[in-house]
């Protein structure tokens, strides 16, 4: 296997020390950022964070942060999804689109106040497309990308550790709600959030300096927890159908097509609200089991349905917990419904499969 | 070292399969692509590119290609560079700025007619800055990526070499201009273009399929020629002031800064036209000279000037051939001319150094 080219343009984070502390040996980039994807042994990783607490750098969810009297004329125009109740303390999972209503990020959007978001983005530079759009109509904004590194803490564990940290007040985040608190003299937002299923928070790190204190803070902190230095774990999003922009959803689809239809409520004129009425409808993201021994999902995988294609499986793993193979997959919505015996085409072979109704988590 | 995960998101190309065989030993990842940075020694392969003819998968020089009405309106909106006598047969480097006057991409652009231009992008995704303005403005243009996948021949014996697999037309393509030839039945634009100051070629190969086939047909056609597998060197990137994007230039730089003002001359009302006039012009890209050992330089490398900060060292590397470490920085235009004595803080502690007027190649 290749090792991957130390690089000042593959940005290092504020906790790339402690992660290569812990151990890293397989790194990928996401948004020009270092991301581990293994610290150890991901599937003990796994069982560790369904049971315990784990810290992960996530710094590569680079914050687009928009600023300025135009700040929500732009959101407006940008989001599918309505932001007419999102208060000043919340994130919104909202997919991202262009005028033909494919989606170009699917983030989470961070409402700081009326003049001020922040989108934590997922793998693509959406902040070239934001700025595309206020630059062409001269909006009054300033888009930039701060100094904030996203942090989690990710696990049933979590909550206990972060009110060792934080304080009690942690305990009264609801769900996709921030509050800002203090580390080290420090504001720092705060919000209940994640990627993954396990519930946890993420830590907005403001200034790089403050990234390894606060880990290591974190770190002995959470000794009583059992706490371990992981990542995203590919098994956990595969069960809990968290979606990977650029793995199983790209500029090709809709967030229709994704599973997304709930956020593209939005009552205002956005860009690609047009096209999204007009284009086709056809596919859909499913959650796929797949029968016998699959080798690492590394290409997109036809999908078969008495020999005609009829999709594309984009993420798939062995899941030690439901004792089977987890997939995701974008499938004919009709032909394939729930239910539907298929054929999945690894580079090893055809596999059976079954498209279910819903994901494991 | 980490190794580097496998991943759809960080795509293959139609030539990963040639350069694993070749024996790749350390990838980085570039427009979410794999791009191998060490295939074997790259002190070696410095030599052997400035000697013989190499070959080098650049597919991650993804194409954003602009089609439609609005193709010549949409460019001359969005590029500082003069369009006016540019022929249809020909590639512009253009630094590409948004309306803060700051770089977004360093592309190679390339005209097909009035209405479609490609453009051969850095790392970072200005597919969605292009498609932001055309889309705010609802421009008639179709924008995307194509099934297409740069492919360089680089070195001195690059012509002869394409003479053998594409004819001697080969001969006749100026220096970034290009036409189109033929290979398998399939005509694909040839430029002579490339990341290196030792000529060569980029074949912009249409189609996923027909990769293989040519990289291999290239392979046995160079054995006399002495071909190796490589990837852009880093040695000589450096040598011949090739900059890189994301490493030594950023949002952050005007064209002016680095070292492009060149490059902007359009009569057009370009975005940025008006802000690049007012933003100041301290500090540009600079060759310098840097005495005793050093590290990998991943990190800013912050220079001085008897004690005072002007500027920073993004690229460095001992070069053999001048018997130096040779090194990109942007420095203070006025606080240190070339010839100016400075001193460089790599992480293994101050070096002496020199700011010169020119760089190697």
């Amino acid at each position: 296997m290749a090792t991957i080219t130390p690089s000042l343009r593959t940005r290092r984070t504020p906790f790339s020390e402690g992660v290569e502390k812990a151990g890293v040996t397989s790194y990928t980039v996401y948004n020009h950022t270092l991301l581990a994807s293994q610290v150890g042994n991901y599937v003990e990783d796994y069982h560790h964070l369904k049971r315990n607490v784990q810290i992960w750098d996530v710094a590569c969810e680079k914050q687009v942060r928009i600023r300025g009297f135009d700040a929500e004329r732009l959101m407006r125009l940008l989001s599918p999804r309505n932001l007419d109740k999102m208060q000043d303390d919340q994130c919104f999972y909202i997919p991202m689109i262009d005028r033909n209503g494919g989606i170009v990020n699917d983030p989470v959007v961070i409402k700081i106040g009326i003049s001020e978001y922040w989108i934590s983005i997922a793998d693509s530079d959406y902040l070239l497309y934001a700025l595309g759009v206020a630059d062409a109509l001269n909006f009054d904004v300033i888009i930039d990308e701060p100094d904030i590194s996203p942090l989690a803490i990710q696990g049933p564990k979590s909550e206990d550790l972060m009110v060792k940290v934080f304080g009690t007040e942690i305990r009264d985040i609801r769900f996709f709600r921030y509050k800002k608190l203090n580390f080290a003299g420090r504001e720092m937002l705060v919000a209940r959030s994640g990627y993954s299923k396990q519930g946890g928070f993420e830590i907005y790190v403001d200034g790089f300096d403050y990234g390894m204190p606060l880990w290591d803070t974190l770190l002995a902190a959470g000794e009583e927890f059992n706490i371990k230095v992981g990542c995203p774990n590919l098994i956990e999003r595969i069960e809990g159908g968290l979606l990977s922009y650029g793995n199983d959803i790209t500029r090709e689809h809709t967030p229709f097509e994704a599973g997304l239809a709930k956020f593209v409520n939005s009552k205002e004129d956005f860009l690609g609200k047009a096209k999204l009425k007009q284009r086709p409808f056809n596919r859909i993201i499913r959650a796929i089991q797949i029968d016998g021994e699959i080798p690492p999902c590394e290409r997109h995988w036809p999908v078969f349905l008495k020999g005609k294609r009829v999709g594309n499986v984009t993420s798939a793993i062995f899941s030690p917990d439901f004792g089977c193979n987890a997939a995701i997959g974008m499938i004919d919505v009709e032909k394939a419904p729930p239910g539907t015996k298929i054929e999945v085409e690894t580079q090893i072979g055809l596999r059976d499969a079954r498209v279910r109704s819903k994901f494991w988590l």
